[in-house]
């Protein structure tokens, strides 16, 4: 047999998706690699194919929506349509436990509600055993996200992820109940390196702990129930094929396939899914899914090969943040496949409402505190954005000598065309129905007092383009709630040292604190005389700042990252670790030590709130349990 | 035939490496993709294999480098070793045309002396008919760095790109040919929405331009030329075949395929390069190179995709950078190699020595103003980070559980491990030797604004760490000439509004100028008085600013991006506009507004030399030629 010959798409015969691969006769059993199949010219009239043809959630920021998308049903070990991939978005999990990356509840919500707009299939809300307040956060999102059917019937899965021991099950079981469609994810490693130096199991200990946890999920009423053998990537395969099969028998209804270290490459990677897919018992009952991390720059590439192999579940993130060099990006996964999709993918398509991504990445990386480099593919600010110059008339006539992806197809509008700026003549109104435009719908005390930041703004700056809104929103509507408030500052700084910083807070009882400190720099003094009133030690872990529009006179939003020296625990998912929790603030304005003070305050509130919300809670609530 | 079949790389004959793959019995022409030959057991006794066994750069970070890694000899159009693939890095070129990363003559200089240590095949420095100081650049590199041959035999190739026109050719010879090694790279596109929409000239006409342009190269005396067909990823296969074969004819002996809009994915860039291969008179006389942008986050999969179907040249950027979404990145295609060649790419394996990966990627983020997002692959922050916290002991007791490529190979200190840390006891020569160790070389002069630097911050902050020192190192060897200095600064902010600030700055003949403003905020007030003095109308495109180290007393980096009002013109390669040069300045300091400042004047002196060096040339000599 020929053995250099990897057959192109084109003669790919149309395989029926309801024939498990393995009973192909040409195909030996571990060799084989099962492409995307070809669509084929029309679709049969089978009756496995249901098309509810149901529109998304529709989009404010385009009155014509793209021709409807088809989301075949939801049912949890099978997809109707072999061409649908589902969406599991897990950056409230795996994304969340980026270094620094920490949310608050409300966050948390606001970022849920994002992904429901986006029309993710599964929202993956946490880790529910890690903390109370993650426990609350993954419940509050089951509570209304989980519940927000739309017209169309589209609503998203809430997926809590446990390890595999009852009372991590427990924990996810009692978060994501309320969804209408809850679901519960619990892993555990299955490679010799994971087995020997963490787990210190032997294979059958942990093939029976995996079988019993599946059984005990399905036994609290769940009936959808994913597994995943952590670092299958380097597991080996006859093993995997035995944990997989028996899980499934045990009730798994999705089996996600983590290349935990991202260490393969993208056939390799196709060539484990195939494998899987060609050699366990009873893989034609269950959705297969990736989940691909990013450490040599190939968890795009990993989880469309995945996809091509026969996945039809890929687990990414929004920016693809993570641990490390963080996992496969929503975006980019779910932007090669509507590009791609029709033409190489073999007819592969999502659910995704694309133009939600810019508002979902900005969202994110505003909350999260981890920016996305100006080259990050789809959401970098240079993505779409060549060499500013003299466009000599002629030379580029049609946008897709260079361009592939429209802006507008992601929701970013072109700068040229960013059409209204506002002015300060601008009112309530117009700033209103700008905002609404740019997707933020506020209520009357918060319009107000961006009215109040945005005339102040306008005073000073000729024109007040959508970036000046976005941060000056961002600044209201995606901070904390408040424990402390700026109220005056006053500093002087220059080359001499010595500067000083007299400052001016507001506590939640109204009442008024004042305190002046020198240090080495401006934000050095300001914080201090922070630090004298509010008189809670922090470590400062990460301080950033950028301007959002061009011009001198631009605003600046200020990020820091701050680490309580007291103790705010959480527990790592993968490692079983007791990890220190780190809280980000932000804050915009013209006057870049104002805007700095802002988010320290802001970090501190957030601290602050976490800290009132469990102040009852003993603190082993909030390091639970051990693998 | 099966048709669904990919074959494994273990089942993989080792292909002999000189034979064409068309003459392959088993193999039809275009459907075929060569995988990665298996590494045979041991390397045959063929005369042609010649391993002068050559120690690249000893490294200063390494005492004890790790194996000696093989770099075959260098002959243009063919590598003796059919495992070796080598790396072509176009940082100077392709990265620098990403919108703000002008990089002045020193800058490219520094850049490229440090892509030799890295060890890279080939630099392409730049597009010498771009603008004169484009030229000056390159020839500055070939006359340097394509000089400096080390004890084995290495001295990396100096490439110039060029247009398909005998000026641009001409100018890109005039400026490689004093290199050891020198290369012209031509390229014109050659698809049909190219064609079309940008060159409005059919087939034939585009045939004839590249082949009498490669012979024109050659005919100047240039015998090393590389042929790129534009926009490869959406070309015609048969009119590739048919161009690339008599280019080949014509002399070029590299013939690159770019996927320009960086629209394919994986497995269909590799059939593109197998079918190349397979289907190209004469390829066996050349050698096949990638050149991968990442609009779908795809350029690493691609680029070793092609690698594995036969390309034996990847094009790469330090840290991706580049147009839109960038590149394939150098550390990421290297690692990748570094990682998984010898196991499932087949045996490839490069020239670089990965312990100069993270001083290069500081230095092109330093130098470019593109800054890196924490979770970049290999040399984002959190690359190597986990979540802080109490690492519980027994948990982790093998770093290869989450990490599969160790720190120390990039030439990354473990922050736990960083060792010493001065103090402002610390003298001189701790300095020096910390600072060499670090990989900097400082002359005395250097070193003597160094030491008050570090002695300053000594005085205020009890440990200055390494990223202190590479910071303060920075802002004093990364500057480009003074024209201004700044001397005394003083301000007033708060929210009260109406900053207030005064300047003294010193001028080239040394001469005192004082200024002050009222402005928005101290940084609009400062500029605002800089202004004053200095008179050089700009616009502050963008501006921003890290702590490098944490904790409150932090010293801050500040980068900011400008635009000369007046006409700073170079010649875009791919699209033949002329651009608008801007110019990125840095500041480092524990004041943020003083370092605010000294950004602000290090950007204006970039720009000042780039006039004064052409000041006496007319405008024309900027924007030369029209493809």
């Amino acid at each position: 047999m020929a053995s250099s010959l990897l057959t192109s798409s084109k003669l790919s015969p149309f395989p029926s998706p309801f024939t498990s691969q393995k009973s192909s006769p040409f195909l030996p059993p571990s060799t084989s690699l099962h492409f995307c199949p070809s669509k084929p010219p029309s679709f049969p009239s089978f009756p496995s194919y249901s098309f509810p043809r149901s529109l998304l959630v529709s989009s404010s920021l385009n009155p014509n929506p793209p021709s409807p998308l088809r989301r075949p049903l939801y049912i949890p070990n099978h997809i109707p349509d072999p061409f649908y991939v589902r969406v599991f978005d897990t950056t409230l999990r795996d994304g969340e436990q980026s270094p620094g990356a920490t949310l608050t509840s409300k966050e948390k919500l606001d970022v849920a509600r994002q992904l429901a707009r986006l029309g993710v299939d599964i929202i993956e809300a946490g880790f529910p055993a890690a903390s109370k307040d993650d426990f609350e956060a993954v419940k509050a999102i089951a509570k209304e996200v989980g519940n927000a059917e739309d017209e169309n019937g589209y609503v998203p899965v809430i997926c809590g992820l446990s390890r595999c021991n009852e009372k991590d099950i427990k924990a996810a079981w009692e978060a994501v109940k309320y969804a209408k469609r809850p679901r519960i994810h619990t892993f555990i490693a299955t490679s010799g390196i994971h087995l020997e130096y963490k787990l210190r199991k032997s294979k059958e200990e942990v093939l029976d702990i995996a079988t019993s946890m599946v059984r005990y999920a399905r036994s609290l009423g769940c009936n959808d129930v994913e597994f995943s053998p952590e670092d299958a990537g380097r597991s080996e395969r006859e093993f995997l094929y035995v944990i997989l099969g028996e899980v499934i028998k045990a009730g798994a209804t999705t089996l996600n396939i983590p290349d935990t270290v991202g260490i393969t490459v993208p056939r390799e990677f196709g060539q484990l899914i195939a494998d899987i897919k060609a050699n366990t018992p009873g893989i034609e009952n269950v959705v297969i899914s990736t989940h691909c991390q990013n450490d040599l720059g190939l968890s795009t590439g990993n989880t469309l090969a995945g996809a091509c192999a026969g996945a039809r579940q890929v687990e990414v993130t929004i920016n693809g943040i993570g641990e490390r060099a963080g996992n496969a990006s929503l975006e980019e996964v779910v932007m090669a496949i509507k590009c791609r999709g029709e033409h190489v993918l073999g007819g592969l398509y999502t659910g995704i409402n694309t133009q939600h991504i810019v508002m979902a990445s900005k969202m994110v990386e505003e909350y999260t505190g981890l920016h996305v480099q100006p080259h990050k593919a789809i959401v970098g600010a240079n993505a779409f954005a060549h060499e500013s110059g003299i466009h000599q008339d002629g030379m580029l006539k049609h946008k897709g000598t260079y361009e592939i992806i429209s802006p507008e197809d992601i929701g970013l509008e072109r700068s040229n065309e960013a059409g209204i700026v506002l002015g300060k003549l601008s009112g309530r109104h117009a700033l209103r129905d700008r905002l609404k435009e740019l997707g933020y719908e506020l209520d009357d005390e918060q319009l107000g007092n961006i009215f109040w930041l945005f005339k102040a703004v306008a005073e000073q700056k000729k024109r007040v383009t959508d970036a000046d809104l976005i941060a000056l929103v961002s600044d209201e509507v995606f901070q904390p709630g408040v424990v402390w408030k700026l109220d005056d500052l006053q500093v002087t700084c220059g080359t001499l040292g010595l500067s000083t910083a007299t400052i001016k807070l507001i506590d939640a009882s109204g009442a008024e604190h004042v305190a002046c400190s020198v240090g080495t720099g401006p934000v050095d003094s300001a914080y201090k005389a922070v630090d004298l009133i509010t008189k809670e030690p922090v470590t400062l872990l990460e301080y950033s700042m950028n301007a959002v529009t061009e011009g001198i006179d631009a605003i600046a939003t200020t990020r820091v990252l701050v680490r309580a020296e007291k103790s705010h625990l959480s527990t790592h998912a993968l490692t079983g670790e007791a990890v220190h929790r780190t809280f980000s603030g932000t804050g915009a304005g013209m006057d870049i030590v104002v805007s700095s003070v802002k988010a320290y305050i802001g970090a501190l509130n957030k601290m602050l709130g976490f800290k009132e919300q469990f102040q009852t809670k003993s603190s082993p609530e909030r390091s639970p349990v051990s693998a």
